[in-house]
């Protein structure tokens, strides 16, 4: 977590510990803490903070959407676990990325049919870094959702996305992206973990999954981490403050070690979109190596670097995202997925293009002899 | 928050913030921290950390009970709003609570049908304090379940509760209890909030309502809430070890706030159960006084008390559970409900009963003139 967001949370892990709910005047002073908060949140997506329901995270938010909405559901093969397994609880229909990971409007609108309820695709993929073509789908769903209205269907169509992955470095603007719902994570902009929204347009109704009594307009009953909606509130607003510059920022460092890394192994295989990814993300792998003990040698150096998604590494299993994208088993299993962040600047990105070099190298020497 | 859970949390919030699936070191040794985290939460109650899934509170737990099993359930008309709203979803009966809170064995055992599947009674009711028996409870379902078996019926029955109010006074073994199933909060044992959870007997089986990356053995997916797991199990640790003293301590100054109170006004009527009864709790009713008029005035003098529970009392309706025992309207609506805990000392809680005697006596000379 950012100091600052961890600084403006500790008021309300102690002092102002109230229950919201409770009708006494300190009580009252955190309830309005919380909502501000909410604003603050809603804010900087350009939406009002009675329109979000706080959540426990992305994955929570993303069930909720799926609950809330049902019906049959077109998302993709290169999307998060949370959205591929709330998915399988409904008809749904995966559409498949091409090899950069990118998700087409075209094949989105091709998967639409009469009784879709919800297309669900994230902003950012969180392996590659990939950036979809939101607005188009949006206007896609548009469309669809015109052309039933036209013919007197009121069959809803919505169009959620998970922006968790690029609201560090994207414009969130819910009216700008077009859609009708989505989801944020704390935790991906140094914020707390275990804190989530899910804002949805005034058109949208949604349906508890977690009954009680009656937080967030009757539909996720719990008392308020209020903490938590101050830090993430705080958060966001560092990230929005920051995002020109610190995605400009993270480009460059990541274009210096991708070309320092590509120069020293010309045999290397860049994944995710050449023109359309995330400023912080760089994909790499290298043929006919085991990532994973090039990672236990970085590691042992300062470098954390990935293999495959957190949710699968434990697992034993290839990254789904990078079966999708159709990579040979034996690219895949070399690769190394690394993400810049806050703190990293010119001189440890130097080193780490240094030490991910030698470590390669290294490997690559093992498995020669 | 107890000033030693915050410190306990503290370095999950920045240095330790890996998430703990991902694949390197750092990351590993916060996973090893969340582990022993929910080790220290089952010893607590006499349980495997294993057998416990992580939530985001005790009406998210509640939830997820009552969704995992499902069936005809029955439950209490005093309990909280996060066990009367989940209910609402299945098939379910409402036994009646007597005039002090308290829910009979008995009456439990009138309401079993032969589809009932689940029994869920709070340990000790949140309004009025009264401490339900549950190893009778216990007993009645065991001795339906052996019923059920003798006679070939393999229709499970489970008891679960609620000991989110009990915590830091009560036993909370769950194999002294007899539950199959059990509801914790972590703020309500001075742990943070939004942090709760549902540990399960192995031969329960829990269905998933948030689905993603698989965490918690796949019934409860999101990165997981390291320093909340943390913090609770520090909470929780702490107020085993002073339960003792606490709950003797809470005991002798509600007692005597309690004598005071009717002292001074021999009119007051004492709600919940007289012997079984949380030793923090007070509900004391002034019949035909406006308790809110005398909240506000206690409070400018620093002291916080209640007029129904805190779920309710945004809404301006009485409170269910003083419906639910019969308590007239014109008592019901005079009512204040003090909890004590670890702020409270002889100094505070003598000024307390001075303040309340005082605001209390004003306002009937008020009302009579």
């Amino acid at each position: 977590m950012d100091p600052k967001v961890l600084a403006a949370m500790q008021p309300y892990f102690s002092d102002d510990f109230y229950n919201p709910s409770a009708p006494y005047a300190p009580a009252i002073v955190v309830r309005r803490a919380y909502e501000a908060a909410k604003d603050s949140l809603g804010h900087a997506i350009g939406a009002k903070g009675d329109e979000i329901v706080m959540t426990a995270g992305a994955t929570e938010s993303v069930n909720l959407a799926f609950y809330s909405i049902g019906g049959h559901i077109v998302t993709a093969n290169v999307e998060h676990h949370a959205v591929l397994e709330a998915a399988k609880q409904f008809e749904h229909t995966l559409v498949a990325a091409d090899e950069r990971g990118f998700v087409s409007s075209a094949a989105i609108k091709a998967a639409i049919q009469a009784d879709t309820r919800l297309v669900s695709i994230a902003l950012a993929n969180n392996e590659l870094g990939t950036i979809q073509p939101l607005r188009d789908i949006a206007e896609v769903v548009r469309t669809e959702r015109e052309a039933r209205l036209s013919r007197g269907d009121h069959t809803p169509i919505y169009l959620h996305s998970d922006a968790s992955q690029g609201v560090g470095q994207l414009d969130v603007n819910v009216a700008r992206l077009g859609v009708d719902l989505l989801t944020l994570n704390a935790a991906k902009v140094y914020g707390p973990k275990q804190v989530g929204l899910l804002w949805s347009a005034s058109h949208v109704a949604l349906k508890p999954q977690v009954r009680g009594g009656g937080q967030e307009r009757g539909i996720r009953s719990g008392t308020e981490n209020v903490a938590g909606a101050v830090g993430f509130a705080k958060a966001l607003e560092l990230a929005s403050e920051h995002r020109k510059y610190e995605s400009d920022r993270l480009g460059t460092l990541r274009d210096g070690l991708e070309s320092k890394l590509v120069a020293a192994f010309p045999q290397a295989v860049l994944s995710g979109h050449r023109k359309h990814r995330l400023a912080g993300h760089l994909h790499i792998s290298f043929p006919n190596l085991d990532a994973e003990r090039v990672l236990f040698a970085l590691e042992s150096r300062g470098v954390l670097v990935a293999t495959g998604s957190a949710c699968a590494a434990n697992k034993g299993t290839r990254s789904h995202v990078l079966t999708a994208i159709g990579l040979a088993a034996e690219v895949a299993d070399g690769s190394l997925r690394m993400t810049l962040g806050h703190l990293s600047n010119e001189e440890n990105m130097a080193k780490a293009a240094e030490y991910i070099i030698e470590e390669v190298g290294r490997e690559y020497t093992r498995v020669q002899s």
